[in-house]
């Protein structure tokens, strides 16, 4: 086999759990990968039919066919990378399971169950020990920016959540660079309507959520956790900040409006720490200083735009970072960590311009 | 007790399914309704919750805790008047044993379960036999402003479908008078998302139909062999017609585009048709020709705005209607019957301007 | 003229700037409102039209012809009230004209012109010379809850804004109680698009706002100095607070997520604390401990929610504030005030439950 | 230059009217197309400012800054392509002007200006002589699908409105095989608002149009023209249909819902002709029988989606066609009529997924 031939061979790749919002995320942008080939969909209650029963978009295309994970023979099919969009609770056991079969296989989890490093702070934040602890081990953090390399050389990605990636890009930098008051972070977190998934339930009903707006989950969500532990980690003591999520009637799109203030660093040099932090970063954007971003101009794309401004109180700044959910926050990033673990360039696959309006 | 008193008594009223959204907008209308007390508000899974546990809107008000059907005692309540908003199939079960027990309190039926006469068609389209077919006998049909002296005589009213009373405010009249063909009529209709029910569904999730539209129920909806079976009684002959319902991104509103073509009539024959037959009506409005409604301008309000225009096909008209699903299209025209069989003033509690922007 | 008769009497009211959005909510209101005439509706733009050309829901209702206000006799029509509706700047000449020359009529202004009491305050923030010094100095600030006796007694009434009246309904019990550390005060305040007016402009368009979510007016926003004003004089001390508002792709409604820190009062202390200062108000409902609103569930009516929960952080609770920023933000509170003005009951013509779903 | 080079050669292309709704979907896809080189970006009232300020999505790319048209060589640019998003009116002159100087661009119209061929039926619709009579002349209509060949060798290419390229991709090989009764087709189309373009307009506000819908242009929107052409020449014989157009509170997608009556030709035999005719296309999906299309399942995609199914009354069909206005119905399908005169793959730099959810 020529280098050229290797070069343009197709990787086999799966997605465990396709007829979720993460799930048909992935298809939209490994249809148009051209480095990849979509061996093996999975969908627990709709196996057996074709993925345009359950999203009619991919009907133009040749796709395989859903099936259980049950009878997947994990060591035949050998792939190159698993995506795995399960719920919390199933994902531990399939991954195992796989890896233990077909240990080459590379996997990139979108779920939270092998985000925390800690088993402790797993038990506490989950309620039961893990079931998978050597594998809890072996994972690795997927903020693409941050863990890169670690990442290069990873079998088991456990990629982050949509607000904690949100939030660590804008945060990490200045926690690392000790410009921050790591005591005083008020992160006010607003996102679309996808980041709450497919399952059927009342309180998720358009008649329910249009035209309305409401926090949820305050003084206790789990993506807080992962906040802890990456926030901590970068300042390198322990970091415990104030988090509350909101439900905008949006599809796509999270926000989070973020309150700090400087120790001696002024806001216009938090802006210059986090340009410079990502100057050349593919999909993190830091806009002019006093310029914030919406979440309408990522919508779509794998890009971070990040803004920061003064408050008027002096000392304070308020840094405001957006990112598609699914994107970026989820799917997006799965992707990109796939091109790194791969040694594909990152950006392959990911090109889109967001789509607005 | 004299006169005054009697005049100012507050009339009993039980709503049965207090916790779906015609529930709820029963009880929105009826808090402001003077002439009513609430004495009885049932929802089934939600028994011994307070209502705002249910929709907090209510968390300010007095309101009866919510209780199961099964308990109740029908003759020790002697509701005055009882507005069922139950499912179809449990209706005709618990209307049957409420009259038998409590003969002298009123029925406004929100259900389907009323609204045929002919028993054969109730079950042609509903798969089997009527379950209380003395009662549906007895039944009323609730479009207000075409029986309203049957209404007030009534003591079991089937309040219409909210597709079916936007589009036969507009049309009776026309097939009244003969003056269009009532073999070439095309309704193409277009329902707010509200229309669809609190039922926890995947398809109804606001990711799922928020920046989408699209038609359902094509070739087969309930609401046509009330169509039917109304526009034949209107023409004195069978009609059958040509009916499309689409999905609409917004909570309310329905909106009917109906294509006819007129006998003789000019377009701005029919639109003096149906500005003389509605002149004095409180709740159907005939805009100026050519001028059409939608569904913003009569959101949260019991009225129908209807507009006329012509085709620039000759002999053409195009005929539309607008209404709120839930107001004039349910609850609104509930209270409205209900008004009417107790001697009310017709327009008690209905006074709301609709809610715009 | 009997004691009935005035009893009876209807009040002339008049409307300057029916046109927008603010005017549309108080002829909403004041249609259904039993005590009051509508006897003169100015549209500058529109003069000579019927109302129904400007807000199409109207059609059904007689209203006077929208005039300019250039014509208006002040003297002759002798309003008992004139809701002021109009932008800034244009507002000050008119109202000191009106009171010139109809000094018995009182006046509810909805432009932020008379709010700022201190004249170089409103210098500093307008970037000119208050035009009304005297009528400055006359003005009564309309948050009907805090300032009832002295609107009572007033002739010009200031209503606040709606950011100001969500904010300052959840914070003035707790500054006056000095329960809050009043230099740590964020709050991050969300509102629907009708807060920007019904003036063309890209940046509102529904294809620019929808499916977004961004925050303006970051630092500097008008607002602020109300509540730097009001905040202060509750406080005894200058208080200055972090204030960040945002756009949510939803027509009506503002919730402010506010971030305290108790002075030994825990979060419980903080819930009791405004439980009880809104006992036996009717237009401010305090939720359960824990118990957080959603702007969907006082859409359209005069109510605002308060909700308090507990911070992770030991010692910070956070306080989320729900209203309609056209009806207690705006018009309704406007309401509120004529009605203190008058002597009528509170809630007269306010009694409207929040239209949810 | 070797064949490779030329292969790989970028071709330069302007887009001229870069600031609206169009021109910002035109540099979504070209940024993507790896055969392009975008060299020019035309925005009148923006001239000198960065594409950012006017579409913020695209502050991570490196594109020209936005010029006035009036500086423009046309000659020393040599452009290959010109893509011309400009208001009706000064589209004529404009284009008139380049092919002047420079007769070796080739130039995609996505204005109405060149659509129709017949200058009286031009002058009678528009209400004024067109102004480049020999370029009207040799104007090609861009219906991709329909005019292959003749795109293939043309210069300038008309392309087509959203909503009849909508109505015209269901309709034509129907009419084309007279199978259908042309005197009884009802076209209800549904638009999302972003074919109303960017323009401050008050009527499309967020706060206007959210929660609402309605029809508008009825009786006369001129897209009719464009329609009456193509099915006149389709059928053989003059046809004319009623086309009512309607307003749908989302930002992207058309969805028509088509009433036809078949002539001997069954609701199967209609969709066997519609798989049939577009088996072989790329950008063209019927569905199986009886399945409808959704507009979000095609939004940000050049798909066209077709469902077929039979009315109760017999003998006729409904027809649902759905695409997205601003990619198949505006700037994909001008990318892939690009696509067509240059010789490149027809889908290149149109493969994208449609976003959903």
């Amino acid at each position: 086999m020529s280098a050229q031939d290797n070069q343009d061979r197709k990787v086999k790749i799966g997605v465990l759990g396709a007829s979720g919002y993460t799930g048909a995320e992935l298809l939209r942008l490994l249809i148009g990968h051209p480095r990849v080939e979509i061996a093996l969909l999975t969908a627990e209650r709709r196996a057996g039919k074709p993925m345009a029963d359950v999203f009619p978009q991919f009907a133009p295309y040749k796709l395989p066919t859903l099936t259980a994970i049950e009878g997947a023979d994990w060591q035949k099919l050998a792939l190159d990378v698993a995506f795995c969009a399960l719920p919390h609770g199933t994902t531990q056991k399939v991954i195992a399971d796989l890896l233990e079969r077909a240990p080459h296989t590379k996997v990139v989890d979108l779920s939270a169950d092998f985000r925390l490093a800690d088993p402790a702070a797993y038990a506490r934040w989950y309620g039961h020990e893990h079931a998978a602890l050597q594998l809890q081990k072996e994972a690795v953090y997927g903020l693409t920016e941050v863990y890169r390399l670690q990442i290069k050389a990873a079998r088991l990605v456990a990629n982050p959540g949509c607000y904690t990636t949100c939030a660590e890009l804008a945060l990490i930098p200045l926690l690392k660079a000790k410009a921050i008051d790591a005591d005083e972070i008020v992160i006010d977190a607003k996102s679309g309507m996808t980041g709450a998934g497919r399952a059927a339930r009342e309180d998720m009903l358009f008649a329910e959520v249009s035209e309305g707006f409401h926090a949820y989950g305050v003084g206790h969500h789990r993506h807080m956790a992962e906040l802890d532990q990456e926030f901590s980690l970068a300042a390198g003591r322990e970091v415990i900040v104030t988090f509350t999520p909101h439900l905008v009637p949006m599809n796509r799109g999270i926000l989070s409006t973020i309150y700090v203030r400087g120790t001696k660093a002024s806001p216009e040099d938090l802006h210059a720490l986090l340009a410079k932090a990502y100057a050349s970063e593919p999909f993190v954007h830091v806009l002019p200083f006093r310029t914030l971003p919406a979440t309408r101009h990522v919508r779509g794309s794998n890009m971070t735009f990040i803004g920061v401004t003064a408050d008027r109180i002096a000392g304070r700044a308020i840094i405001v970072s957006a990112l598609d959910n699914l994107t970026k926050g989820a799917s997006g990033q799965a992707v990109q960590n796939m091109n790194v673990m791969l040694g594909f360039p990152e950006t392959t696959g990911l090109e889109q311009v967001a789509l607005f309006p």
